[in-house]
């Protein structure tokens, strides 16, 4: 059975910061070749919905098993600790919904690479 | 010339966290390819080299083109304003030193693919 994602972010009062995680995750789903059986985000605060509604979203529509995946560049307050205490507080009402926190962006090891591409290294490459 | 290229991050109180962004930096410089004459980290609260600092210390190395990569993931009041603040005051305190703001990690085309091959796409991509 597909899991479903849910991309959690930091939220911001600007909504052109919360656009445009709307907007990667429809990307995101775009990309995913129907990996997942649905794709949502939530932000831990300033904006809507929520991790518990975004999680209720996906549990709702029929999701089994929620892959929550932090969208945040370093493993501060929200990471540690913020993030797991909104989803445990789901986990508990839920039991029969299993639900894991996937490493946080920051710790991906393509980042250097990644930041490289950005500053144009395909040209450094070729000189 | 070669450009220098200071990794600006927005500093956290937890001392790993800072560390996270001086370890990315570390391997950003390992990957490079020796591209960049230098490459430095620098906070803009909560961790030292503030960003002045960063760009002094690349000036005071012989920086003559500094490239400043916000490692951010949203055009939030830090990416839109705090940030070019900080780098105009230098930039109007060294005219002969050419100061230019790299679009911040969030904008990155493959940020999607990116979070997808975090959690695990291959196995995806082969089921």
């Amino acid at each position: 059975m597909k899991k479903s994602l849910l991309v959690v972010a930091h939220g911001s009062r600007r909504q052109a910061s919360n656009d445009e995680v709307r907007a990667l995750t429809e990307r995101v789903r775009a990309e995913s070749n129907e990996r997942f059986a649905a794709i949502e985000c939530a932000f831990l605060e300033l904006a809507e919905p929520s991790i518990p509604d975004g999680l209720a979203r996906l549990i709702a529509d029929g999701a089994a098993h929620i892959t929550v995946l932090p969208y945040f560049l370093s493993a501060g307050r929200h990471v540690a600790e913020d993030i797991p205490e909104e989803v445990e507080g789901v986990q508990a009402a839920h039991p029969d919904v299993h639900i894991e926190i996937a490493p946080y962006l920051g710790t991906s090891e393509v980042m250097p690479r990644l930041l490289l591409t950005m500053l144009g290294d395909s040209a450094a490459a070729s000189a």
